[in-house]
């Protein structure tokens, strides 16, 4: 938590524009998910990136319930200052910790929806998604494993000494992560393969192309947007902008599992996605978390396509989609930006993604 | 077994030229091996490649046996011819099926050591190597379970009914196998994050970039190696050349662990690595074909760097080096020539690569 769907959602991953390597100038993004959709980005909670507040107890206590409520009270407030959108299919959609506000904000959605203002929820789809402390954890240790980045030691004496059942976790498995997390070395876990952003690096060309990932496009976003004409063209207020803000969480259950049952009971669509390549919360965290919800298979795994290639695969659970994009980290966006509108139109129209 | 090291090894992976899209002219590889050694490229057996034989039943039994006889042949011949070279360290490196020449090559050598023509043989190095039937299937099937490339349905059923303690694998052994197969879909195996080539896909520029994978190079190098200007040039005979000829088989032990267990108590320097995204050959298949030997550890397990990244990370045990190439697929030096180099490199020099 703590991170700003305005620098890294909008200008890293889906929105219309990226930003140049200058710092100061953007290009386009012919993938934006605002050709299939009206998209809205949220700097939640306040605090985060470009939100604030003037009462200064909005900060004491962030954590996923004021998160939610404030999110709620938020949209409330914008459909009610634009009734114009208030009819519309409405979706959430959100990575990494959004696991947790998204179900989150999902579930408030659904509860408070007798009040004048109801939203049309139609469905949500979160991303290399923390969904499970315990299964999350497993996961992260086991796609370290089996993608070579740790020994067979450490595995097995994570294997051993880490309850992930139970969450259990001994003297000895705090000990053994802590090897697993030395033994990967310098490497971007958020996408094992992709290249470091080094200072030594020769400037790359002021002009970015949509499907070359840059490493250090977290430098031009934060210069970017801490222009003074920026700030003043966003409406923002004058702030020393930045992509993450400490924030000490005051509440986060060690599992979303419950509420996201709760919403598959609902009838709204539940899209669980993940970029294969991440290493942080990794596609074998998402397999797990799925897996504990006890799902009937309703359609059988099958690879799905985007310009001729694999994009990706697909499993259709009783409730649930599972799909992963090939060849994406954790922003799957930034990665895969073709892969990844194909695969949220398909979840958008309500349908599976295209078996060729 | 049946494919060219010139066309492979020499001109898509560590030789010192490259060929550009229009399939007539190079590029340089400024990571070529042969910054650090000589380097002979073997067209092996009789048939393949530019190899061939004027004596018709040399053609008859392809096999090991023959190969690595013939292999030996040609070395003593070429030491003769260049005795200059006679007294130098000499290393033999190759991949995938390598796995078997390599080794059996050097127990040739070893074993035949002691007529007139001495070779200074020091040190092998197999890359992605299959060295073991039953703990390469199972390193492979393991592989596309893990990386999402299988659906858990599939990797239960291959646990199930393929025993690849025993090699035991019984007919629905086969058929879930196929189905792992066909889960996977249309993706280069050799390395499963890797763009295909497209027929529909636009030229690509005519000069080559080294750090730039091409998967249309096979096509280039067909080309290139058709033309008659270059078959003269190469001193080659007249042919319709391609890169990987149909040999019927009729040799080949289930395992090629105990010709490298009388390789390790030889006292030659034994490497084994593996590019991370292999699907073919996958690092799971050389970690457990290493493990197999049982060998005690004797360098723990750490990353090891290449120009600022993580390159890999390597295993020391007592008469094997385990190395990972991060990032690249089956033809190692083709996806990550740097990191190869410097592996290379390394090995060469008898030290491990570097830490920092």
């Amino acid at each position: 938590p703590g991170c700003s769907s305005l620098g890294y959602g909008a200008m890293e991953e889906l929105g219309p524009f990226r930003v140049n390597s200058d710092g100061k100038t953007l290009y386009r993004n012919e993938y934006a998910w605002n050709n299939v959709a009206n998209v809205l980005f949220l700097e939640t909670p306040a605090g985060v990136g470009f939100s604030y507040s003037n009462t200064s107890s909005d900060y004491s206590n962030p954590g996923d319930n004021n998160t939610a409520e404030d999110s709620y009270t938020f949209l409330v407030n914008w459909f009610e200052r634009f009734p114009q959108y208030k009819n519309r299919d409405f979706f959430i959609t959100g990575e990494s910790y959004a696991g947790h506000y998204v179900p989150q904000l999902a579930y408030t959605i659904l509860s408070k929806n007798t009040s004048k203002t109801i939203i049309n929820l139609k469905g949500i789809a979160i991303g290399n998604a923390w969904i499970d402390d315990n299964l999350c954890t497993k996961g992260m240790f086991d796609f370290f494993w089996t993608h070579a980045l740790n020994s067979d030691e450490t595995n097995a004496a994570i294997n051993k000494y880490c309850d992930f059942a139970t969450g259990q976790l001994s003297t000895s498995c705090d000990q053994y992560q802590t090897q697993g997390v030395r033994e990967y070395g310098q490497i971007d876990l958020y996408n094992v393969y992709a290249p470091l952003c080094k200072s030594s690096a020769p400037p790359p060309p002021t002009a970015g192309v949509i499907r070359e990932y840059d490493p250090c496009s977290d430098k031009y976003v934060n210069s970017y947007l801490n222009l003074a004409e920026v700030q003043a063209a966003l409406h923002a207020k004058h702030t020393n902008w930045s992509t993450c803000s400490d924030l000490t969480w005051t509440d986060s259950p060690s599992t979303v599992l419950p509420t996201i049952q709760q919403l598959i009971a609902s009838g709204i669509r539940v899209w669980i996605y993940s970029g294969d390549t991440d290493g942080r919360v990794p596609v074998t965290s998402s397999r797990y978390s799925i897996n504990a919800l006890n799902l009937p298979v309703e359609t059988a795994w099958y690879p799905w396509y985007a310009d001729g290639e694999v994009g990706g695969y697909v499993l259709g659970y009783k409730g649930v989609i599972f799909t992963t994009v090939r060849g994406a980290g954790h922003l799957v966006p930034t990665y895969q930006p073709q892969r990844a509108l194909i695969m949220i139109s398909s979840f958008l129209e309500g349908k599976l993604p295209p078996s060729s």
